[in-house]
């Protein structure tokens, strides 16, 4: 546990989902605070009793309500369904001013899952810009990695590509992926989001294909991050 | 060699640039018989005769126009940059109807080439099926091979996704993948190019931050086509 985590309190928005409940482990395991958001805090201080569980009671994870988590954290992890996404940055962005928003967001529209349709905006994490204004900084991340993987304990063969409104944003949020046991990749501006959302269509539609269930991708002929 | 290459010829169109010349030496070395376009026929010709110098005499390259290359071709690939997208397909388009374009354009708009930034089509797939209209399918793919891996013997660390109008035309082209010794993935529909086109920026930003030059990705957790 070095310093900065020691200083980090992180909030999971909709960590009561499931992907949102894997990041909430593995950065509880890595030693920071985490708080748990959801729109109903029963369910939040359930799902922080069940993590605490997995975790043996050694790690700090408490559960509350969305609004709450946002105020307390230092970075704030959104992990909602698309159908939520903007009522819950509505929600929340008055407590998120000054901080670094982690969008998580997948902006599939069922039925079509497999075809990329991003908003308006051009990706969920444009469109949460959108929302919170200039006053916070937003990174999209995290969105092809499967929840299944992150509950458990072997290696993930999935790497992380981060974009982000600046290098610094980007450079905290990579912190968290290493955090997480994850390999991460600075890949890029705000813009580049539309890559890292569309991509978990593709692989939805390699898994159907091929008949896997987690397909990932890897960063090739680079030196892996340490 | 199979039937179906000795049935097949190939039209690369802008085919003197280095990425659609390291297609062509592949696909010639493979058995297909290889058309090499360019606007300026002898560029297109001098061209042929370097591949084929690189294959030692065995393979058939011949350079002419891209109006006739098209003209004569069952399968189109086209590899100019964006600045000739549209005017190159609208100088073909006429003898591509009935069949197959696959379009390696990637449309990056600099100085800013680490960012991504799309035609209003979505991609220049789109973009492409836009103009050459519906009696030509389109698929996109090849764009996030390094051209210098293409023309040597090594193994390419590189997958390539591949988007189209249909399962079928996905299929044609995965063929040609496979040809040019590479390992390719159905990636979905021609909506999904977006993620195939821009990943080529952040490719572009991991190379510059990590220090490589030809960065790649692959699909993991998925057994591998043969």
């Amino acid at each position: 546990m070095d310093q900065d985590t020691l200083l980090l309190t992180v909030a999971v928005l909709g960590g009561t989902g499931k992907e949102g409940k894997g990041l909430a482990y593995r950065w509880a395991k890595a030693g920071y605070q985490v708080l748990i958001g959801s729109r109903t805090p029963e369910k939040a201080i359930t799902a922080a009793g069940e993590i605490i569980e997995l975790l043996e009671g050694l790690g700090s994870v408490v559960g509350m309500s969305n609004q709450e988590a946002a105020q307390h954290a230092n970075i704030a992890v959104l992990s909602v369904p698309y159908a939520a996404h903007r009522a819950t940055l509505e929600s929340v962005k008055d407590s998120l001013q000054g901080k670094l928003l982690i969008d998580v967001t997948v902006p599939l529209v069922p039925p079509k899952v497999s075809k990329v349709q991003m908003p308006p905006a051009g990706s969920a994490a444009q469109e949460a810009k959108e929302i919170v204004g200039d006053g916070v900084e937003v990174v999209a991340a995290f969105q092809t990695v499967s929840y299944e993987l992150l509950l458990g304990e072997a290696a993930v063969a999935c790497d992380v590509l981060v974009t982000g409104t600046s290098k610094n944003a980007r450079k905290e949020a990579l912190k968290l992926v290493e955090a997480a046991g994850l390999v991460g990749w600075d890949a890029g501006p705000i813009e580049n989001s539309v890559v890292v959302e569309g991509l978990t269509s593709v692989l939805i539609n390699i898994n159907k294909q091929y008949g896997s269930t987690h397909a990932g991708i890897r960063i090739t002929s680079v030196d892996r991050p340490a």
